[in-house]
């Protein structure tokens, strides 16, 4: 990296953050103002503690030397006022991301769970579950060896896979260990958001966002971002016609947050790929990413899996597309892993395989242990109360009077 | 460009993509609860579809090669990834200002749209009438050659013409053919905005987000920035004082609103000239920008024109003054046409009649005829429930309870 | 400067100036819904004034070349397009600084100032307080003579006295001349933020500015700039769990304004030192940043100082830590004074006492005389109707049906 990379890493660096401030806005609008202040106050926390607990361990175990990447290099609390200005930047830029997986678990299991059963998913998945799996394909980029899913040829540019699937995984672990918002699939509540425009506002926060996650991927300003930013837009655009469009040709009602998880659905499946796909490609993966988190959320309704905010669609389902799209349409000579196509789609899917049994399976194991030492769930009166009461002890001024009116 | 001048247009990029958000806030919060959603949802569905209308056809025609521009150079559903970094900035650039003009027309008609309309509304903003716009002042920024404005001298730096009184003009047009909002003159109802401190956040998104729309349409990192961005930042204070001083004068009240639009008409002002005039001229620019606003609002009210947010006196009016302010003070060795003060200033008003005529007159055509066939207007139960209901099935959880009181 | 320099600290505008954003948001958020909207426009118009201000007499005053720096360079009103961009940067990015310790002021004495009053502050601040302070420190940033406090060795690099602490000592003089608000300390109102996910949300664009606040002031793209910017985000970080952590262990309760203020006062600590501390040292500055917080929250509560959003804790308290942290951990050597250890925490403790004296003292006489001839507070029955309705006539759509409910 020379100065002029530095810089653009550094600004997406701001961009990326940005995106928690768009995760805020999402996660809190989509949910009910009982439990709002509650969600606002999860993705400041959670961004705080995986910072220090990434820095603390998480950085030296995925970009550590040995194979496995653990304590590599003394990075154990790192002293980065002594490190080279290069690894500083990538340092940051790679706190953001840890950031932006754990926050994909928070929207998932909102409104159930007690705050203190949370920040110990926070501390599970930024110490152990996402720095492993990011090693196995990104370890290399900081000069280290590569990660085994790497060395077999698999490609994620900016984290379909690394960061929204081993987000999704993660969060469907917990879903099922916690179980459904009381009332959820007998009809006896509907739940509206508490500030529908608060939360779109946080979806073009995340598009804003998602130009520094892409752009700033390629670790170098060079003649590749222009297009990377170009095929995020296209994308994320048409992801959300895509689902906007089928919600309506199948429901005859303009859903507003199939508007908005389409746009999202559209942006992660282009994350794996965006560096190495046509434009009118990406406009077709975006389509395809917007339709599939239609289909995942019909999905998760029929199997009662109750996700607060649609993350499992748009991170998950959506990340596994934009990982095997990669595959299926990333030109071989920008890949540059010397496969064939179909080789390459082969590879992509194991990694599909092998993120979902490692986010899912070790999440699974380790959330089950903890819940049956300090369960995750708070208690019934608690959740009916709301959880900026129970939790916290406060109440939005507004709180007090609003009965919860929706046929959303 | 070099490398550091298309980090800073893609930087740029950004800035001008918060825009969207700012607009978002803006115009949601100065509207009514029950349409909230409505018009935030515009705000994410706009934006999607004008990108990729704009890189289908609009770019091709406001940048393509022959007189009109059409389908010069076969920029049809463009690939990106086989363009130069620098046009590929440059394309997506002007997506985010396309997104910015087609805008500021949901705002003036909020609240008594259907959906679908407002769509094909965007479409042909984004898909003609904008780019023809563009392209007569515009062409030759990519190298092609000058449109026939260009070629006359006329000279509108960052777009007050170009951007926002093109979409003042549209906005007018559909305001005319869409009429006012029920209840709107009688003194039935009062307009109580939703939520102004979320619309007082959009000024500042957006006052943010106007660094790089008039800092990137150097398209350069080059000597002038810096004293571009002073401009910028004084105009628009100076407008807020302005229009806050005046409205104070007149009403003896702090009008809230009038700070909000005197910001956003100092800022409109000084976007056609920011590049060649003086820092104290600016801030006149802006004061003037400021008081133009506040007049305009009065002869809209007078005219019972009904803009929701106030985006004519915005974007329409102070646009005019500022595409006028070029001629009367710009720089003339700066402005590089070398025409005498009396022929700036001449050909600036003709490109302001000439924006008038086309935008105005080609959307009052079009809109009458899709009025024709998909009436605009929502009916007038669906206005009075409101359109988040209506259109979307969906409302606020505030919304049930909340009684209408203002006396703005 | 070289061109890189430039778009560096420009970007770094933009970053601060969304500070102005999350100040809006923020305290907009933690205060009643009577009064949000007052407090939203105060934030706004306040910008506005200060860079107007600023710019005619405080950065000449703050820059100049004489001994107190007045009026120098002919720096009254100056025309930037005649300035080198160097210069015009660096004025942009000064005006965003003085914004912001004018905004300090704005939250805490929130909800029951007379808007003009507090424009009469804004202006005292930004012509006098402030740019005074400022030249004490950084006069020679900008190539002129060194202040006083400068000359003996006194390190402040980004701002935690010239900023912070001068905002949040002249906010404490405006505090005790106006009084607490009606019931504050009688138990008979308890005051529930208007709007918590909005104030949350205000703290992460906030953090996110930081980056441009700490990472600008290097006035250069260089080597430090990364480390700058992890020490940052690590003590915001470590800030935000240490208050929230002490908050938990001493009140059982995860209180979400110890969460946010702790965040802001790690930041606001390592704002001086961020360039010549280890990574683990800045966490552990951020770590009593956040404490700090806690307990001045506590001093104020005892002394009857009814601070409505905590502005003082933040911006005074873990100003004045970090500026005596900057002596007590500083790198000697990038200090670069000459000093040793002792004398360098001497002459820190020297600055905080100065700019207590100065800031302090000198808000506290002129807003006594102004408060003499114009009252700041607002009637009582101004104050019970709340301050939207009393400045603006205007109100919020849901506020006529919002009981006052909390018991934070």
């Amino acid at each position: 990296m020379n100065s002029l990379d530095i810089l653009w890493v550094v600004i997406c660096c701001a961009l990326v953050f940005l995106m928690q401030a768009g995760f805020l806005c999402l996660e809190s609008g989509l949910t009910r103002t009982k439990n709002s202040i509650n969600v606002a106050i999860k993705n400041l926390a959670d961004f705080c503690l995986t910072t220090i607990v990434f820095w603390a361990v998480g950085y030296s175990l995925m970009f550590g030397t040995s194979q496995l990447g653990v304590w590599g290099r003394g990075l154990v609390f790192p002293d980065f006022s002594e490190i080279s200005a290069q690894e500083t930047t990538f340092f940051l830029f790679q706190v953001m991301f840890c950031g932006a997986t754990v926050t994909i678990i928070s929207g998932a299991v909102a409104e159930r769970l007690q705050f203190g059963g949370y920040l110990i998913v926070a501390l599970l998945v930024s110490g152990l579950v996402y720095p492993v799996a990011g090693h196995w394909a990104w370890s290399s980029l900081n000069g280290g060896e590569p990660g085994f899913l790497a060395r077999y040829g698999f490609v994620d540019f900016a984290g379909s896979s690394v960061v929204h699937s081993v987000g999704g995984w993660s969060a469907l672990a917990l879903l099922i260990i916690v179980g459904p918002r009381l009332g959820r699939f007998d009809g006896s509540i509907m739940t509206a958001g508490s500030n529908l425009p608060i939360a779109t506002l946080g979806v073009l926060l995340l598009f804003v966002g998602w130009l520094g996650f892409n752009g700033g991927s390629t670790l170098a300003m060079n003649e590749d971002v222009p297009s990377i930013l170009v095929n995020t837009v296209i994308a994320g655009s048409a992801g959300a016609l895509a689902a906007g469009g089928l919600g309506y040709a199948v429901n005859n009602n303009l859903n507003v947050t199939q508007f908005m998880n389409g746009t999202l659905g559209g942006l992660v499946a282009v994350t794996a790929n965006c560096f190495a796909v046509t434009t009118p490609v990406a406009a077709l993966i975006g389509i395809v990413g917007g339709m599939i988190v239609v289909f995942a959320e019909k999905l998760l309704e029929r199997l009662e899996l109750d996700d607060a905010v649609g993350a499992i669609p748009v991170h998950l389902a959506a990340g596994i597309w934009g990982t095997v799209a990669t595959g299926l349409y990333g030109n071989l000579d920008i890949l540059g892993t010397g496969l064939s196509r179909l080789e390459q789609v082969g590879i992509q899917l194991i990694g599909v395989f092998v993120y979902g049994a490692w986010a899912f399976g070790v999440s699974y194991v380790l959330f089950s242990l903890v819940d049956r030492v300090l369960p995750f769930r708070v208690s019934e009166e608690h959740e009916l109360m709301g959880l900026n009461l129970s939790e916290h002890g406060i109440r939005q001024e507004t709180e007090g009077v609003t009965p919860v009116t929706s046929n959303s």
